[in-house]
C-alpha cells in the first residue's frame, strides 16, 4: 500500500492576549484518509485571508462562534477537484468552498460550489466575485442606497471590499471618496479604480483632507475601519446620511475603540446599520451575477496581495490587520 | 387712550460656556401693540420646556438654526384666544402654537392649531398629545417597529417622551423596561405606567440591573439620554436590534460624551437611527389621533412637573437638563 498523501494544515493553538501573533498558529502535517463514497477531494489553490478571522480567534460574544482551538483555521478557499466519489463533481472542476487554512479539503459536497474560471480568474471568487464583493454590494445597495449625485465615502478603499464599493457607487453616478493608508494606495484608488478622490489617513490631517475631498459633505459611508477614521467621517456626514457598518478593523487587534462624538448621529439624523453578509444569502445570486459580469467585462478592477505558501499565512494575516496588504489578501497554495 | 397691555417675555441674552445658567436668560416687559387686521392674540396658559432647547442656545452646527440672541426663547405653548381679527379664530378658542417663553402671543394664524380641551386637558397638547407624544410614536413605530414578545427599553422613562414610548410598546405586546433616575421615578414607571421593570441608573449597577430587567436581551431601544446609559444598553442588545436615537440629554450641557463600545453595533448587526419629529409631519395626524384617544380613554397616563410663573422658567429648564423634573416639564403662565 502506498503512503497516504500528506495534507498540510494550520491550526489555531492559542487565543491572543491583546495583539494576535504567529505563535497563536501551528502548522501540522496530517495524512489524508481515503475518500469515502459520496466525498470529493479538492486541492486548494488559494486561501482567502479576511479581517473577520481576527474576531473568531477570540472567545468573545460575537455574531459567530469562536474558532475552536487545535482545529484548522476557518477560511474561504478556491481549488480544483482532484478526486471524486460524488456524482455532482468530477476531477478538474473548479470549486469555491470554506476548507480553511489547509492544502487539501474533503467534503460530502455541501458548501462546495462549482465556478467558471474561464472568464473570471479563479482567485477572484475569493474577492470581487466572492464574499468581499457581495459584502460591498449589500452594504451599498441595501443600506446606503446611493442616489446619483450624492457623495459616497468608503474606508480601506483599496481593499477587497472597499474597492468594489467605490466602483459600484461610481457606476451609480455618485461622487466617490476613498480613504486609504499611504500615497501609493491613494494613487491606485483614483488612477486605477476611478474614484474621484482619495484621502490618506496616515497623513495626519484627515479632517481637513476630507473637507476638500467631499466639499458637499458625505451622504453615504461604507465603514471597514472604525476608530479615528469613523470619527472624522461622522463630522462630515450630511443630514439623513446612511452608514453601512461592515467592519472596524482598527479596533480588532487590541483595545476596542470608542466613538468620539455620537451626537452627530442625532444632529444629522443618520442611519447606521451593522451587517454580516452571510446573513443575507438571498442577495448572493443577484450580486454575484452582476459582479461576475463586471469583472469579465473589465469594468470592475481589483488587485491582490499574494503570499506564497501555507507557511506564510499567519504572517500575511497579521499584515492584513495592520493594512500591509494592498488589495485582496490571498495565500497561494500551489 | 388706555395704557397698552404689558407682555412679559424671556429672552436669550448670552450663550452658555459649558453649562447653561440663569444668567443666559433675561425677563423683559414689552407693551403689546394693538392687533392688526388678520391677527389673533393668545394668552398662553402653559409653556413647554424641552431638552432640544439646550441645543438651540449654542451657536453650533445642528439640525436647527441657533436661537437668536436678544429674542424671545423658542418654545411650544398652549393658551386661549383673547382677541381675534382673524376669521379662523374667536375669543375663547383653545390653541396650541410656538409662541415661546412669553405670556402673550400674537399671530396671523399660521402655526396655530385649535384643540379640543373638553376630553383632553389643555396641557396634554404639550405632552402626550403633542410633540413629545408624536416623538415617542414615531421612534417606536417607524424605527423600532416592535413585534409582540420582544423586549423594548427606553431611557428617561418617566419623562414626557419615555412614558409614552413604554406604554405604546406595552400595548404592542412587548416586555417593556424603563430606565429612570431614582427609586421614586422607577416605582411610578412600573406601578402607574405599567412597565414590566424599571432600572435606576443612579444606583451605580446599571449593567447588572439591566441584565435582570431584560433577561432575554433588548430588541428595541428608544434613547433619550446617551452617555453611560447608552453604553450599558448597547451591551445588552440582541442581534438585529433597533435603536431610535431621539436625544442624548446627558451630553447636552457640557462636553459631548463618547460611545464606549461602538463595536456592538457591528457584532450585533444593530440599526441605529437619529430622528427629529418635526421632519416627519406626515405622521402627526395619525399619531395625534391615536394618542388623543388613548389619553381621553385613560389608557395613556402621563405626569407633569409644573413650575409656577414665567419668572421660574429658566430655573425649571436647568432642572430639566439635570433630570429634576418628574414627567413633562411645564411652566404655568396664568
Amino acid at each position: 500500500m502506498a503512503d497516504a498523501q500528506i495534507n498540510r494544515q494550520i491550526l489555531l493553538v492559542s487565543r491572543p492576549q491583546g495583539e494576535a501573533s504567529v505563535s497563536n498558529f501551528k502548522l501540522v502535517e496530517t495524512p489524508l484518509a481515503p475518500l469515502a463514497e459520496g466525498e470529493v477531494r479538492v486541492r486548494n489553490h488559494y486561501l482567502s485571508l479576511d479581517p473577520y478571522m481576527r474576531g473568531r480567534m477570540d472567545d468573545a460574544k460575537s455574531y459567530a462562534a469562536p474558532q475552536p482551538l487545535n482545529e484548522v483555521m476557518i477560511g474561504g478557499t478556491v481549488g480544483v477537484v482532484t478526486e471524486s466519489r460524488n456524482a455532482a463533481f468530477k476531477a478538474g472542476d473548479s470549486v469555491v468552498g470554506m476548507f480553511g487554512w489547509q492544502e487539501y479539503g474533503t467534503s460530502d459536497g455541501r458548501g462546495l460550489n462549482k465556478v467558471d474560471a474561464s472568464h473570471v480568474p479563479l482567485s477572484a471568487y475569493l474577492g470581487a466575485v466572492g464574499m468581499p464583493g457581495v459584502t460591498a454590494w449589500y452594504g451599498l445597495n441595501r443600506i446606503i442606497e446611493p442616489k446619483a449625485g450624492e457623495t459616497v465615502a468608503v474606508s480601506a478603499a483599496s481593499g477587497a471590499v472597499g474597492s468594489v464599493v467605490g466602483q459600484l457607487a461610481k457606476a451609480a453616478g455618485c461622487r466617490v471618496v476613498g480613504i486609504a493608508g499611504g500615497a501609493e494606495k491613494c494613487r491606485y484608488v483614483v488612477d486605477t479604480l476611478g474614484f474621484d478622490a482619495c484621502v490618506d489617513y496616515k497623513a495626519s490631517k484627515l479632517h481637513d483632507d476630507l473637507k476638500v475631498a467631499a466639499p458637499n459633505g458625505i451622504d453615504g459611508y461604507f465603514e471597514n475601519v472604525g476608530g479615528e477614521v469613523l470619527d472624522a467621517v461622522l463630522a462630515r456626514m450630511n443630514a439623513f446620511g446612511r452608514i453601512a457598518l461592515c467592519g472596524m478593523i482598527s479596533g480588532y487587534d487590541g483595545a476596542p475603540l470608542p466613538l468620539k462624538a455620537p451626537r452627530f448621529l442625532l444632529t444629522q439624523r443618520l442611519k447606521l446599520q451593522g451587517f454580516i453578509v452571510s446573513e443575507h444569502m438571498e442577495v448572493w445570486p443577484q450580486a454575484l451575477k452582476e459582479l461576475g459580469e463586471r469583472v469579465a467585462s473589465k469594468k470592475l478592477h481589483f488587485r491582490e496581495s499574494i503570499a506564497e505558501g501555507l507557511d506564510n499565512a499567519p504572517e500575511a494575516f497579521l499584515g492584513l490587520l495592520r493594512g500591509k496588504n494592498f488589495g485582496k489578501q490571498l495565500v497561494k497554495l500551489v
